[in-house]
């Protein structure tokens, strides 16, 4: 008797035990399938997209990004990105706070919704009050058709294909690559960067999808690393400037799958009040990429470790300091700063996945969550 | 013989058990300190406080709050309190974060540090960096001849008096009000709040000392939820909007002085994951005093119920619909929505302060903490 060990299921997985592993796995060719096109000789063109005019462009004089979750994550590098790129004030507000705040909303602002859905209610209401209020907005989304791509003003779409594990992964990573192209288009329109700034950020830009894979090559430090904390009901990230949104997005990773209670702080902030809760033991993951912030970042770190905290740093590659002061150290390609955070989320995906398989869990539906909010 | 039972710290103490509930129960004079001279005829008036001419506060287009730790958490308020009374743009951020971050200052920029003693070192070193960028600085602090107060363009002093615990609470509700202040002052000379608005908040204002002995009348019922959440080392905060911000600070409270790992979620973000890690009997503390967001502040809390958890709700006096879906429910004396948070916290730095002591732990200095951390 022949036994067939795969069902259908299996297969979409692709071989993968779950879908949010294969997912992170398809990272490198999401990346790749959002910048297709959208790059012609080395600019970025996004006319082909957007249909903004020049001087639609460079009337905005205040951008809000507003999403939830995993998205508002990625706004959150997104006001990084582009208050570097372009010196416009950048906003960031969770989608079910910004509805109710009271926002300041001119005919110059434009308020950029993020939701892989496309279909997320706080962010569809937030969309439409803002609308209503007078500005233009842009989504970012990955479903074609959705409420988002059909009702904002204007959409970028990210390729990142069908997203099932309920933690999202490549639609995040696609989600920042979107940001990425508008923040350099944007940048090139208004002319706050130079030229040779912007071609050395867009010639990065094209390197990522092999950086990515690259990551990808070897999960085995991390998975060893994830099965050390799966025993631990508590642990912390810490990052300062882009490496503190990683890190919050990486502990929403953990706590989403896992179960296991983590904290992303600014390390900046541990001084102020929650160094109280590092003892003996407890794991904690410093991300460690942003050069302009090293030395600072290492003296963080040697506090906590003075409290007996057991660290997994993530440096760059080539870094010869990170790993005098901490247990072990993962690598992660070296790219311009503002560019680390896709590549510098994914080993957080994956010691979030091999912690909940380690503990049990399940995976690609986590308890109590659903992958998309479609209620408010 | 005569055994004297108290010495010199303990009179100090003015016969409170520790520094951290003296200063709490100063809260009503702190406040009214802060207040005191500050209106007249029911009018804000800081011109003794201030330089600014008219023109110079008519001319600020963006307001940037830049703090640490706790007066972090009333820049938090101040963003509210301020767009909402001037419809200025206003940003927040950890001093740490903002000195490396490249943020857009300009001559019309107004920042604001906030610092109790007026030596956090992030924080100095955030101001002199604004101030070499152009931009004005408002110093808060309680430190009369500190750095903050001698070298920032302006100074806003809080009349708190002397804080020894290591965690703020005074200082924290006297920095509320002085932002009131400032809130109140700026919308009169900048012409956007109408004349009875700003009548009517001034006067809840004056009434807030009185709410705030009222608040310290009856302890016993955050005593007994205190010892409650004693044994438990993972707990959770939500609140929307202002609650938001309050809950941030509670949470940091409890943190720091009993070592609790507690978060602080704005609730209408839990379903985009941290809803993950609910489950039976874990306490959750919901404060809901914001009339606007009530009732999707109630759907949040019954999603967390129907997880299982033990929620103690803080609602307003007099509201009837929150003791439906909670466990317990401790009242806050009704007042203005933009002014409720200095009432609020008190229970919330009440529960900290009695879940340390029920813990064991040392309330006015916790492990791992100093006052003011004067270095970086």
């Amino acid at each position: 008797v022949l036994h067939v060990t795969w069902d259908a299921v299996t297969a979409e997985k692709g071989g993968y035990d779950h879908f949010m592993l294969k997912e992170i796995y398809e990272q490198p060719k999401a990346i790749r399938d959002t910048l297709a096109g959208r790059i012609k000789d080395g600019i970025v063109d996004l006319s082909q997209d957007l249909s903004f005019t020049k001087e639609d462009l460079k009337r905005f004089d205040k951008i809000h990004f507003v999403a939830c979750g995993t998205a508002y994550h990625a706004g959150l590098i997104g006001k990084s990105v582009v208050e570097k790129l372009t010196r416009i004030p950048v906003e960031v507000d969770v989608a079910s706070e910004y509805r109710y705040r009271d926002p300041i909303i001119t005919p110059s602002t434009l308020v950029i919704v993020v939701s892989q859905s496309g279909e997320t209610a706080d962010t569809l209401a937030a969309m439409r009050e803002a609308k209503k209020a007078g500005a233009k907005v842009l989504g970012i989304t990955n479903v074609v058709g959705s409420s988002v791509a059909r009702e904002a003003d204007e959409v970028l779409m990210t390729w990142a294909g069908p997203e099932i594990a309920v933690a999202s992964t490549k639609a995040y990573t696609s989600q920042l690559i979107a940001i990425y192209l508008f923040g350099l288009y944007l940048a090139r329109v208004v002319g706050t960067s130079t030229e040779s700034q912007l071609a050395e950020a867009t010639r990065a830009l094209l390197e990522l999808p092999g950086q990515a894979e690259e990551q990808l090559e070897n999960p085995e430090p991390i998975r060893r690393f994830a099965e050390s904390i799966a025993k631990h009901e508590d642990l912390f990230f810490i990052g300062r400037g882009l490496d503190h949104a990683v890190v919050l997005e990486g502990s929403l990773k953990l706590k989403e799958i896992s179960y296991i209670h983590s904290d992303a702080y600014a390390a900046g902030e541990l001084k102020h009040g929650t160094l109280a809760l590092i003892e003996e033991g407890i794991p904690v993951i410093a991300l460690a990429t942003q050069q302009p912030v090293f030395d600072k970042m290492v003296s963080n770190i040697i506090e906590v470790k003075a409290r007996g905290a057991h660290i997994l740093g993530l440096g760059l590659e080539g870094d010869q300091e990170l790993g005098k002061s901490v247990d072990e150290v993962i690598t992660i390609p070296k790219t311009l700063p503002l560019l680390t955070p896709p590549l510098a989320v994914i080993p957080l995906q994956l010691l979030a996945y091999y912690a909940s398989v380690a503990r049990g869990h399940n995976v690609d539906k986590p308890r109590n969550l659903a992958k998309s909010v479609t209620v408010e």
